[in-house]
Protein backbone atom coordinates (compact mmCIF):
# COMPACT_ATOMS: atom_id res chain seq x y z
CA UNK A 1 0.00 0.00 0.00
CA UNK A 2 1.33 3.03 -1.06
CA UNK A 3 1.84 5.88 1.52
CA UNK A 4 -0.62 7.99 -0.02
CA UNK A 5 -3.46 5.47 0.10
CA UNK A 6 -2.97 5.06 3.72
CA UNK A 7 -3.58 9.10 4.30
CA UNK A 8 -6.53 8.96 2.08
CA UNK A 9 -7.92 6.11 4.13
CA UNK A 10 -7.08 8.55 7.50
CA UNK A 11 -8.15 11.25 6.14
CA UNK A 12 -11.69 10.16 4.54
CA UNK A 13 -12.56 8.18 7.80
CA UNK A 14 -12.25 10.96 10.63
CA UNK A 15 -13.46 13.10 8.55
CA UNK A 16 -16.94 11.11 8.31
CA UNK A 17 -16.35 9.77 11.46
CA UNK A 18 -16.68 14.06 13.06
CA UNK A 19 -20.60 14.77 11.65
CA UNK A 20 -23.11 11.90 13.23
CA UNK A 21 -21.72 11.65 16.76
CA UNK A 22 -21.28 15.43 17.03
CA UNK A 23 -24.64 16.07 16.16
CA UNK A 24 -25.84 13.36 18.52
CA UNK A 25 -23.39 14.55 21.56
CA UNK A 26 -25.13 18.87 20.77
CA UNK A 27 -28.85 17.10 20.05
CA UNK A 28 -28.77 15.31 23.67
CA UNK A 29 -26.80 18.51 25.27
CA UNK A 30 -29.98 20.52 24.92
CA UNK A 31 -32.48 17.54 25.97
CA UNK A 32 -30.15 15.29 28.82
CA UNK A 33 -28.53 16.42 32.43
CA UNK A 34 -26.02 13.81 32.22
CA UNK A 35 -22.75 14.02 30.25
CA UNK A 36 -22.03 9.83 31.23
CA UNK A 37 -25.80 9.29 28.51
CA UNK A 38 -24.15 11.38 26.14
CA UNK A 39 -21.09 9.51 26.20
CA UNK A 40 -22.41 5.73 25.99
CA UNK A 41 -24.99 7.17 23.26
CA UNK A 42 -21.99 8.37 21.49
CA UNK A 43 -19.45 5.70 22.39
CA UNK A 44 -22.20 3.05 21.06
CA UNK A 45 -22.68 4.98 17.50
CA UNK A 46 -18.87 5.58 16.94
CA UNK A 47 -18.54 1.63 17.13
CA UNK A 48 -21.36 1.21 15.19
CA UNK A 49 -20.26 3.69 12.58
CA UNK A 50 -16.75 2.10 12.52
CA UNK A 51 -18.10 -1.48 12.47
CA UNK A 52 -20.62 -0.59 9.15
CA UNK A 53 -18.08 1.37 7.77
CA UNK A 54 -14.97 -1.07 8.27
CA UNK A 55 -16.59 -4.26 8.00
CA UNK A 56 -19.34 -3.07 5.46
CA UNK A 57 -16.34 -1.84 3.46
CA UNK A 58 -13.87 -4.89 4.21
CA UNK A 59 -16.99 -7.24 2.85
CA UNK A 60 -18.10 -4.80 0.01
CA UNK A 61 -14.18 -4.96 -1.29
CA UNK A 62 -14.55 -8.85 -1.01
CA UNK A 63 -17.92 -9.06 -2.76
CA UNK A 64 -16.43 -6.78 -5.56
CA UNK A 65 -13.82 -9.32 -6.07
CA UNK A 66 -15.67 -12.34 -6.61
CA UNK A 67 -18.46 -10.02 -8.68
CA UNK A 68 -15.41 -8.87 -10.98
CA UNK A 69 -14.22 -12.67 -11.26
CA UNK A 70 -17.59 -13.94 -12.30
CA UNK A 71 -18.13 -11.38 -14.74
CA UNK A 72 -14.93 -11.86 -16.59
CA UNK A 73 -15.71 -15.48 -16.60
CA UNK A 74 -19.12 -14.38 -18.39
CA UNK A 75 -17.02 -12.18 -20.71
CA UNK A 76 -15.25 -14.99 -21.86
CA UNK A 77 -17.46 -17.38 -22.29
CA UNK A 78 -19.45 -14.43 -24.50
CA UNK A 79 -16.73 -13.74 -26.81
CA UNK A 80 -16.31 -17.53 -27.47
CA UNK A 81 -20.01 -18.09 -27.81
CA UNK A 82 -21.35 -15.14 -29.59
CA UNK A 83 -18.02 -13.23 -31.30
CA UNK A 84 -19.57 -11.55 -33.79
CA UNK A 85 -22.22 -9.76 -30.92
CA UNK A 86 -19.08 -8.97 -28.86
CA UNK A 87 -17.35 -7.74 -31.69
CA UNK A 88 -20.24 -5.43 -32.78
CA UNK A 89 -19.91 -3.99 -29.24
CA UNK A 90 -16.00 -3.28 -29.78
CA UNK A 91 -17.01 -1.47 -32.91
CA UNK A 92 -19.75 0.46 -31.42
CA UNK A 93 -16.75 1.98 -28.70
CA UNK A 94 -14.58 3.12 -31.40
CA UNK A 95 -17.46 4.68 -32.93
CA UNK A 96 -18.22 6.30 -29.93
CA UNK A 97 -15.11 8.07 -29.29
CA UNK A 98 -15.30 9.12 -33.13
CA UNK A 99 -12.90 6.94 -34.84
CA UNK A 100 -14.26 6.09 -39.05
CA UNK A 101 -16.18 3.59 -40.00
CA UNK A 102 -12.70 1.57 -41.75
CA UNK A 103 -10.93 1.95 -38.21
CA UNK A 104 -13.69 0.97 -36.06
CA UNK A 105 -13.33 -2.73 -37.96
CA UNK A 106 -9.62 -2.62 -37.80
CA UNK A 107 -9.17 -1.79 -34.05
CA UNK A 108 -12.16 -4.26 -33.26
CA UNK A 109 -10.23 -7.33 -35.35
CA UNK A 110 -6.97 -6.20 -33.35
CA UNK A 111 -9.03 -6.44 -30.35
CA UNK A 112 -10.38 -9.86 -30.99
CA UNK A 113 -7.20 -11.12 -31.81
CA UNK A 114 -6.30 -12.33 -28.59
CA UNK A 115 -9.43 -13.58 -25.90
CA UNK A 116 -7.21 -12.33 -22.75
CA UNK A 117 -7.15 -8.72 -24.13
CA UNK A 118 -10.43 -9.29 -25.74
CA UNK A 119 -12.14 -9.63 -22.36
CA UNK A 120 -10.18 -7.30 -20.39
CA UNK A 121 -11.59 -4.64 -22.93
CA UNK A 122 -15.26 -6.14 -22.08
CA UNK A 123 -15.07 -5.27 -18.65
CA UNK A 124 -13.69 -2.43 -18.49
CA UNK A 125 -15.23 -0.19 -21.81
CA UNK A 126 -18.76 -2.53 -21.79
CA UNK A 127 -19.44 -2.82 -18.30
CA UNK A 128 -17.42 0.01 -17.22
CA UNK A 129 -15.60 -1.96 -14.15
CA UNK A 130 -11.99 -1.87 -13.08
CA UNK A 131 -9.87 -4.86 -11.90
CA UNK A 132 -10.12 -4.52 -8.26
CA UNK A 133 -6.56 -4.91 -6.08
CA UNK A 134 -7.14 -7.58 -3.79
CA UNK A 135 -5.32 -6.10 -1.46
CA UNK A 136 -6.11 -2.64 -1.28
CA UNK A 137 -10.05 -2.69 -0.56
CA UNK A 138 -9.74 -4.64 2.59
CA UNK A 139 -6.82 -2.81 4.01
CA UNK A 140 -8.72 0.21 3.24
CA UNK A 141 -11.74 -0.32 4.57
CA UNK A 142 -9.89 -0.93 8.36
CA UNK A 143 -7.79 1.74 8.01
CA UNK A 144 -10.96 3.54 7.35
CA UNK A 145 -13.37 1.77 9.86
CA UNK A 146 -10.41 2.58 12.45
CA UNK A 147 -10.03 6.24 11.75
CA UNK A 148 -13.10 6.33 11.52
CA UNK A 149 -13.51 5.66 15.47
CA UNK A 150 -10.67 8.05 16.36
CA UNK A 151 -13.20 10.84 14.47
CA UNK A 152 -15.89 10.07 16.48
CA UNK A 153 -13.58 10.68 20.14
CA UNK A 154 -13.09 14.20 18.79
CA UNK A 155 -16.42 15.26 19.88
CA UNK A 156 -16.94 13.43 22.65
CA UNK A 157 -14.21 13.72 24.47
CA UNK A 158 -14.75 17.03 26.40
CA UNK A 159 -17.65 15.89 28.26
CA UNK A 160 -15.67 13.23 30.16
CA UNK A 161 -13.65 16.47 31.42
CA UNK A 162 -16.23 19.04 32.19
CA UNK A 163 -19.74 18.74 34.76
CA UNK A 164 -22.84 19.85 32.48
CA UNK A 165 -23.49 19.01 28.93
CA UNK A 166 -23.72 22.32 27.91
CA UNK A 167 -20.36 22.89 29.03
CA UNK A 168 -18.80 20.08 27.15
CA UNK A 169 -21.01 21.18 24.43
CA UNK A 170 -18.88 24.83 24.03
CA UNK A 171 -15.70 22.87 23.93
CA UNK A 172 -16.72 20.13 21.53
CA UNK A 173 -18.35 22.53 19.05
CA UNK A 174 -14.91 24.42 18.72
CA UNK A 175 -12.90 21.53 18.87
CA UNK A 176 -15.15 19.43 15.90
CA UNK A 177 -15.65 22.37 13.65
CA UNK A 178 -11.79 23.01 14.07
CA UNK A 179 -10.82 19.39 12.84
CA UNK A 180 -13.88 19.79 10.44
CA UNK A 181 -12.17 22.29 8.66
CA UNK A 182 -8.94 20.52 9.06
CA UNK A 183 -10.14 17.23 7.41
CA UNK A 184 -12.63 18.97 4.97
CA UNK A 185 -9.50 20.86 3.80
CA UNK A 186 -7.26 17.54 3.09
CA UNK A 187 -9.71 16.09 2.11
CA UNK A 188 -11.18 17.64 -0.69
CA UNK A 189 -6.97 18.38 -1.79
CA UNK A 190 -6.72 14.44 -1.61
CA UNK A 191 -9.83 14.48 -4.18
CA UNK A 192 -8.65 17.04 -6.41
CA UNK A 193 -11.21 19.63 -5.17
CA UNK A 194 -10.92 23.58 -4.26
CA UNK A 195 -9.57 22.65 -0.45
CA UNK A 196 -10.98 25.64 1.19
CA UNK A 197 -14.71 25.28 -0.60
CA UNK A 198 -14.47 21.64 0.82
CA UNK A 199 -13.31 22.92 4.15
CA UNK A 200 -16.11 25.28 3.97
CA UNK A 201 -18.66 22.33 3.01
CA UNK A 202 -17.68 20.15 5.24
CA UNK A 203 -17.71 22.42 8.24
CA UNK A 204 -21.02 23.64 7.11
CA UNK A 205 -22.70 20.39 6.71
CA UNK A 206 -21.44 19.23 10.23
CA UNK A 207 -22.89 22.49 12.11
CA UNK A 208 -25.91 22.20 10.31
CA UNK A 209 -26.38 18.62 11.32
CA UNK A 210 -25.65 19.15 14.97
CA UNK A 211 -27.98 22.05 14.77
CA UNK A 212 -30.58 20.73 13.39
CA UNK A 213 -30.19 17.56 15.73
CA UNK A 214 -30.34 20.09 18.55
CA UNK A 215 -33.17 21.71 17.72
CA UNK A 216 -35.04 18.61 16.82
CA UNK A 217 -34.11 16.81 20.73
CA UNK A 218 -35.17 19.99 22.06
CA UNK A 219 -38.71 19.88 20.21
CA UNK A 220 -38.90 15.86 21.61
CA UNK A 221 -37.48 16.84 25.04
CA UNK B 1 -35.79 10.90 -13.99
CA UNK B 2 -35.86 6.92 -14.52
CA UNK B 3 -38.47 5.10 -12.18
CA UNK B 4 -35.57 2.54 -11.23
CA UNK B 5 -32.86 5.43 -10.43
CA UNK B 6 -35.65 6.85 -7.98
CA UNK B 7 -36.13 3.32 -6.55
CA UNK B 8 -32.55 2.69 -6.41
CA UNK B 9 -32.39 5.87 -4.30
CA UNK B 10 -34.62 4.78 -2.03
CA UNK B 11 -33.42 0.96 -1.80
CA UNK B 12 -29.77 2.51 -0.45
CA UNK B 13 -30.70 5.34 1.34
CA UNK B 14 -33.21 3.03 3.65
CA UNK B 15 -30.58 0.22 3.98
CA UNK B 16 -28.04 2.56 4.99
CA UNK B 17 -30.75 4.79 7.22
CA UNK B 18 -31.39 1.07 9.53
CA UNK B 19 -27.78 0.17 10.90
CA UNK B 20 -26.24 3.30 13.13
CA UNK B 21 -30.09 4.36 14.49
CA UNK B 22 -30.41 0.57 15.21
CA UNK B 23 -27.25 -0.13 16.73
CA UNK B 24 -27.65 3.12 19.40
CA UNK B 25 -30.84 2.43 20.01
CA UNK B 26 -29.58 -1.26 20.71
CA UNK B 27 -26.35 -0.15 22.83
CA UNK B 28 -28.86 2.66 24.80
CA UNK B 29 -31.78 -0.38 25.59
CA UNK B 30 -29.06 -2.03 27.86
CA UNK B 31 -27.39 1.37 29.65
CA UNK B 32 -29.87 3.75 30.19
CA UNK B 33 -34.00 3.07 31.52
CA UNK B 34 -35.86 5.52 29.78
CA UNK B 35 -37.34 5.27 26.60
CA UNK B 36 -37.92 8.76 25.86
CA UNK B 37 -33.92 9.23 25.80
CA UNK B 38 -33.36 6.50 23.30
CA UNK B 39 -36.28 8.37 20.77
CA UNK B 40 -34.65 11.85 21.24
CA UNK B 41 -30.89 10.54 21.34
CA UNK B 42 -32.30 8.05 17.66
CA UNK B 43 -33.74 11.02 15.88
CA UNK B 44 -31.14 13.20 16.43
CA UNK B 45 -28.94 10.68 14.75
CA UNK B 46 -31.44 9.89 11.96
CA UNK B 47 -31.96 13.57 11.54
CA UNK B 48 -28.08 14.37 11.66
CA UNK B 49 -27.44 11.51 9.51
CA UNK B 50 -29.85 12.09 6.61
CA UNK B 51 -28.60 15.88 6.62
CA UNK B 52 -24.77 14.92 6.07
CA UNK B 53 -25.72 12.00 3.23
CA UNK B 54 -28.66 14.30 1.93
CA UNK B 55 -27.32 17.36 1.49
CA UNK B 56 -23.65 16.07 1.92
CA UNK B 57 -24.56 14.29 -1.34
CA UNK B 58 -26.51 17.20 -2.96
CA UNK B 59 -23.20 19.53 -2.41
CA UNK B 60 -21.13 17.15 -3.46
CA UNK B 61 -22.85 16.09 -6.72
CA UNK B 62 -22.95 20.05 -7.35
CA UNK B 63 -19.19 20.61 -6.56
CA UNK B 64 -18.62 17.40 -9.25
CA UNK B 65 -20.52 19.16 -11.86
CA UNK B 66 -18.19 22.37 -11.36
CA UNK B 67 -15.16 20.11 -10.99
CA UNK B 68 -15.59 18.08 -14.36
CA UNK B 69 -15.97 22.12 -16.18
CA UNK B 70 -12.69 22.97 -15.05
CA UNK B 71 -10.98 19.71 -15.83
CA UNK B 72 -12.65 20.06 -19.42
CA UNK B 73 -11.60 23.72 -19.63
CA UNK B 74 -8.19 22.41 -19.12
CA UNK B 75 -8.37 19.48 -21.42
CA UNK B 76 -9.24 22.08 -24.34
CA UNK B 77 -6.11 24.61 -22.96
CA UNK B 78 -3.91 21.12 -22.94
CA UNK B 79 -4.58 19.88 -26.57
CA UNK B 80 -4.61 23.68 -27.64
CA UNK B 81 -1.29 24.38 -25.88
CA UNK B 82 0.95 21.27 -25.65
CA UNK B 83 -0.75 18.79 -28.78
CA UNK B 84 2.43 16.72 -29.29
CA UNK B 85 1.74 15.17 -25.56
CA UNK B 86 -1.93 14.94 -25.06
CA UNK B 87 -1.51 13.00 -28.58
CA UNK B 88 0.72 10.82 -26.90
CA UNK B 89 -1.40 10.36 -24.18
CA UNK B 90 -3.81 8.70 -26.42
CA UNK B 91 -1.59 6.41 -28.53
CA UNK B 92 -0.91 5.31 -25.12
CA UNK B 93 -4.85 4.80 -24.60
CA UNK B 94 -5.12 2.95 -27.63
CA UNK B 95 -1.47 0.69 -26.74
CA UNK B 96 -2.70 -0.67 -23.52
CA UNK B 97 -5.62 -1.85 -24.89
CA UNK B 98 -3.81 -3.50 -27.29
CA UNK B 99 -4.00 -2.03 -30.92
CA UNK B 100 -0.73 -2.13 -33.29
CA UNK B 101 1.57 0.61 -33.31
CA UNK B 102 0.31 1.10 -36.72
CA UNK B 103 -3.14 1.54 -35.28
CA UNK B 104 -2.22 3.33 -32.43
CA UNK B 105 -0.83 6.25 -34.88
CA UNK B 106 -3.81 6.04 -37.12
CA UNK B 107 -6.43 6.04 -34.64
CA UNK B 108 -4.69 9.15 -32.38
CA UNK B 109 -4.78 11.30 -35.39
CA UNK B 110 -8.32 10.55 -36.10
CA UNK B 111 -9.17 11.30 -32.69
CA UNK B 112 -7.38 14.60 -32.53
CA UNK B 113 -9.02 16.18 -35.80
CA UNK B 114 -11.59 17.56 -33.45
CA UNK B 115 -10.80 19.17 -30.42
CA UNK B 116 -14.16 18.57 -28.88
CA UNK B 117 -13.85 14.85 -29.04
CA UNK B 118 -10.28 15.12 -28.34
CA UNK B 119 -11.20 17.04 -25.21
CA UNK B 120 -14.15 14.54 -24.34
CA UNK B 121 -11.99 11.71 -24.74
CA UNK B 122 -9.41 12.71 -22.90
CA UNK B 123 -11.30 13.63 -20.07
CA UNK B 124 -13.11 9.71 -20.01
CA UNK B 125 -9.82 7.66 -20.54
CA UNK B 126 -7.11 9.92 -19.11
CA UNK B 127 -8.87 11.37 -16.65
CA UNK B 128 -11.44 8.62 -16.05
CA UNK B 129 -14.06 11.46 -15.40
CA UNK B 130 -17.78 10.72 -16.90
CA UNK B 131 -19.85 13.68 -17.37
CA UNK B 132 -22.65 14.25 -14.33
CA UNK B 133 -25.78 14.41 -15.26
CA UNK B 134 -26.64 18.15 -13.59
CA UNK B 135 -30.26 17.10 -12.47
CA UNK B 136 -29.64 13.14 -11.35
CA UNK B 137 -26.78 13.99 -8.51
CA UNK B 138 -28.47 15.83 -6.52
CA UNK B 139 -31.78 14.75 -7.07
CA UNK B 140 -30.58 11.58 -5.76
CA UNK B 141 -29.17 13.06 -2.84
CA UNK B 142 -32.15 14.34 -1.60
CA UNK B 143 -34.00 11.14 -2.54
CA UNK B 144 -31.14 9.41 -0.61
CA UNK B 145 -31.51 11.31 2.47
CA UNK B 146 -35.39 11.12 2.85
CA UNK B 147 -35.10 7.53 2.34
CA UNK B 148 -32.38 7.09 5.19
CA UNK B 149 -34.77 9.43 7.78
CA UNK B 150 -37.34 6.86 6.69
CA UNK B 151 -35.18 3.98 7.18
CA UNK B 152 -33.87 5.42 10.82
CA UNK B 153 -37.66 5.45 12.13
CA UNK B 154 -38.06 1.73 11.65
CA UNK B 155 -35.82 0.81 14.97
CA UNK B 156 -36.73 3.84 16.93
CA UNK B 157 -40.48 3.61 16.31
CA UNK B 158 -41.15 0.35 18.76
CA UNK B 159 -39.69 2.16 21.47
CA UNK B 160 -43.16 4.90 21.39
CA UNK B 161 -45.43 2.18 21.93
CA UNK B 162 -43.81 0.26 24.79
CA UNK B 163 -43.54 0.75 28.56
CA UNK B 164 -39.35 -0.17 28.92
CA UNK B 165 -36.49 -0.59 27.02
CA UNK B 166 -35.97 -4.06 26.61
CA UNK B 167 -39.66 -4.49 25.37
CA UNK B 168 -38.82 -1.39 22.83
CA UNK B 169 -35.65 -4.06 21.90
CA UNK B 170 -37.09 -7.01 21.57
CA UNK B 171 -39.68 -5.34 18.53
CA UNK B 172 -37.07 -3.45 17.53
CA UNK B 173 -34.57 -5.76 16.45
CA UNK B 174 -37.07 -8.09 15.36
CA UNK B 175 -38.23 -5.48 12.86
CA UNK B 176 -34.84 -4.01 12.18
CA UNK B 177 -33.08 -7.12 10.74
CA UNK B 178 -36.25 -8.56 8.97
CA UNK B 179 -36.17 -4.92 7.18
CA UNK B 180 -32.61 -5.33 6.54
CA UNK B 181 -32.83 -8.55 4.80
CA UNK B 182 -35.35 -7.19 2.10
CA UNK B 183 -33.36 -3.56 1.66
CA UNK B 184 -30.06 -6.17 1.86
CA UNK B 185 -31.60 -8.45 -0.80
CA UNK B 186 -32.78 -5.21 -3.16
CA UNK B 187 -29.95 -3.05 -2.79
CA UNK B 188 -27.32 -6.32 -3.70
CA UNK B 189 -29.86 -6.99 -6.60
CA UNK B 190 -29.83 -3.62 -8.34
CA UNK B 191 -26.01 -3.37 -7.34
CA UNK B 192 -25.95 -7.00 -9.40
CA UNK B 193 -24.88 -8.80 -6.71
CA UNK B 194 -26.14 -12.37 -5.58
CA UNK B 195 -28.89 -10.89 -3.37
CA UNK B 196 -29.35 -13.58 -0.91
CA UNK B 197 -25.61 -13.20 -0.05
CA UNK B 198 -26.02 -9.85 0.00
CA UNK B 199 -29.00 -9.92 2.41
CA UNK B 200 -27.16 -12.15 4.65
CA UNK B 201 -24.37 -9.94 4.94
CA UNK B 202 -26.20 -6.52 5.31
CA UNK B 203 -28.42 -8.70 8.54
CA UNK B 204 -24.62 -9.31 9.55
CA UNK B 205 -23.01 -6.49 9.90
CA UNK B 206 -26.54 -4.14 11.29
CA UNK B 207 -26.22 -6.98 14.45
CA UNK B 208 -22.88 -7.17 14.47
CA UNK B 209 -22.85 -3.52 14.84
CA UNK B 210 -25.87 -3.39 17.36
CA UNK B 211 -24.51 -6.14 19.31
CA UNK B 212 -20.79 -4.42 19.87
CA UNK B 213 -23.05 -1.11 20.62
CA UNK B 214 -24.82 -2.94 23.47
CA UNK B 215 -21.86 -4.70 24.58
CA UNK B 216 -19.30 -1.51 24.71
CA UNK B 217 -22.58 0.54 26.26
CA UNK B 218 -22.88 -1.80 28.98
CA UNK B 219 -19.62 -1.64 29.69
CA UNK B 220 -19.64 2.00 30.19
CA UNK B 221 -22.63 2.36 31.76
Amino acid sequence: MKRSDFLTDIVIGMSDGLTVPFALATGLSGAVDSNSIIVIAGIAVVVAGSIAMGLGGYLAGKTEIDHYRSELKKEYEEVEAVPGIEKKKVRTFFANIGLSEEMQEKAAEEIARDKKQWADFMMKHELGLDKPDPGRATKSALNIGLSYAAGGLVPLSPYLFVDTPMEGLKISAALTLFFLFIFGFFKSRITGLNPWLGAIRVTFIGALAAGAAFGVAKLFE
